[in-house]
């Protein structure tokens, strides 16, 4: 196995290409990122731990590399921000091929060049235990205009971007033992969804500079317990019409699977001409799935009829020993 | 235990205090952090893996929650940076008594109270293995001025701020058996450096603000391993003389143990004066090790008659079965 020193040097030179926001990547204490002026930096994290959120042989390290951003991007989406400069924290026990490590950079640095994203710092370890992962995304926002999740009005319409389900159905699908390699069709598609997932990054800045959102997030921990999120930091009460969803499968699959990676976003009833056509310009569904309604904090599943129950939070939740998305 | 949602809810309502140049933090997709204008954005990220970097019975969860800042703190000192946010990524078995993640973030809380900085995001996991920290921390840093380890000049001055090797005695020590609450003395104190170490956030401030140092950065793997990454940054040969190192203890701790977290910087000689007299104004001391010479990339040990021997490090690092640190 390569020493620690000569991995970084590995990484620094496969990461050397900068962006004119990145002043300075790889090698130094810290990166510097330069936002333009009057722009707020953004900055997330997103942590993938083995035997949590992937398991090797379900998966490729390429893979892994490109879910790793692509999940920390989703959040960068969800602001309506511009990517700019991650930072990876990698910990992989010793004995671990170099080849796995140089694959999940392929990966990693494949996704972050389809976002202008320069890899431009982290840290690395050896784990005595599972791959660790951590993304952190920085982007910029312009000041004072980012996408919260507490600015839902009432009256709002609810939206929603892509399908929904099928990230978990390719979980299930891996579940029962069907590999990548070995599936085709809405298989493989469903599988890719799970494994390889695209971040909403151009929707939600023309979400934000079109001013077209009130408030938005990304639907990773299921629908149901986003939309609580939104329910509460907006503190207002959500509707949601069961049959207006976009499921690619079971109602289920759709209300409570976690790592969808879609957009949810509110907006008022008077932009919903313009979001069609923001859909049909990006060639991406953008239904509209409920409103801003009701006693502040509740969320209401509607049925065809108009009957309505209340819609409890069953997404995911890494504490819960019934977390449906834990391998 | 409690769930993860709660968890989040509890680290947001610990975290709740902002300061000016933190717009948005825990509970969104995304932090924001608005630097001033004119300024960087400084980003650092720190892993601290159990196994690797800490033990729970050599610790407590608040020495660790104060000590994951304080290294990512350090990555900022090393910069010049002021430090603003944190994002705390945190990994731990479901098992694990929730009495120890408050105590973790008691610790966390209060060194970045002690810094000014704001606990603004992170991401939570469980962990199938033991328990991984990523410490993120966001600086501002005038643009064009961050403390870079690729400034030295021939000629300069080689500084170093505090004493050496005493972490790595701290760290002998835990691994013969003393604990922190059965020693006293200078043992106590060699222990604490290693589980509580002092970022040096002031003093690489000072060396921005007055323009004293040409190069910088932070003591993490070990002296002979730091002095081989300035050396090799700056495309400069290094002398090191041994008789003015300041050790705590033996030469070879000083030399080679890691997680030091002082301060190895360059100056030219003219300023030597305003470097002793920041030492006197800070009350820490601030030593002349040695100077800027010889063969790009060399780094050489000199005695007190003159004598010269390579010093190749031997400090710190992670895939090295041989690493000193290693619990």
């Amino acid at each position: 196995m390569r020493d620690e020193f000569e991995l970084i040097a590995t990484i620094r030179r496969r990461t050397a290409r900068r962006s004119a926001s990145v002043v300075l990547g790889v090698g130094d204490d810290a990166a510097l990122v330069r936002p333009a002026p009057g722009f707020d930096v953004a900055a997330s994290s997103d942590l993938l731990v083995e035997g949590v959120h992937f398991r090797r042989d379900w998966s490729t390290p390429e893979l892994l590399g490109r879910k790793a951003l692509a999940v920390s991007l989703s959040d960068m989406a969800a602001m309506g921000a511009l990517p700019r400069a991650a930072l990876v924290g990698l910990a992989v026990p010793r004995e671990l091929d170099p080849a796995w490590i140089d694959a999940f950079y392929d990966g990693a640095l494949a996704v972050a060049d389809r976002y202008g994203v320069t890899i431009a710092g982290g840290d690395t370890s050896s784990s005595p235990g599972p791959i660790f992962v951590d993304a952190i995304l920085l982007g910029e926002v312009e000041a004072g205009r980012a996408l919260r999740r507490g600015g839902a009005a009432p009256g709002d319409d609810l939206w929603v971007s892509g399908a929904l389900g099928t990230s978990h159905r390719g979980l299930r699908l891996l579940a029962a033992g069907v590999r990548l390699d070995s599936a085709d069709g809405p298989e493989r598609e469903a599988i890719l969804a799970h494994l390889d997932p695209t971040p909403r990054v151009e929707l939600g800045r023309a979400l934000l500079e079109r001013s077209l959102a009130t408030s938005a997030l990304d639907v990773s921990d299921g629908l149901s317990s986003d939309i609580g999120h939104l329910a509460r930091e907006s503190r207002m009460g959500i509707v949601v019409e069961a049959p207006r969803l976009p499921c690619a499968g079971s109602l289920d699959d759709a209300l409570h699977g976690g790592e969808q990676y879609e957009l949810l976003f509110t907006a008022p009833p008077l932009r919903a001409g313009e979001i069609e056509r923001l859909s049909a310009d990006m060639g991406l569904a953008l239904t509209l799935v409920g409103r801003v309604e009701g006693e502040p904090g509740n969320v209401a599943l509607e049925d065809e009829n108009g009957g309505r129950v209340a819609l409890a939070p069953r997404g995911w939740n890494h504490f819960a020993p019934e977390a449906p998305e834990r391998p």
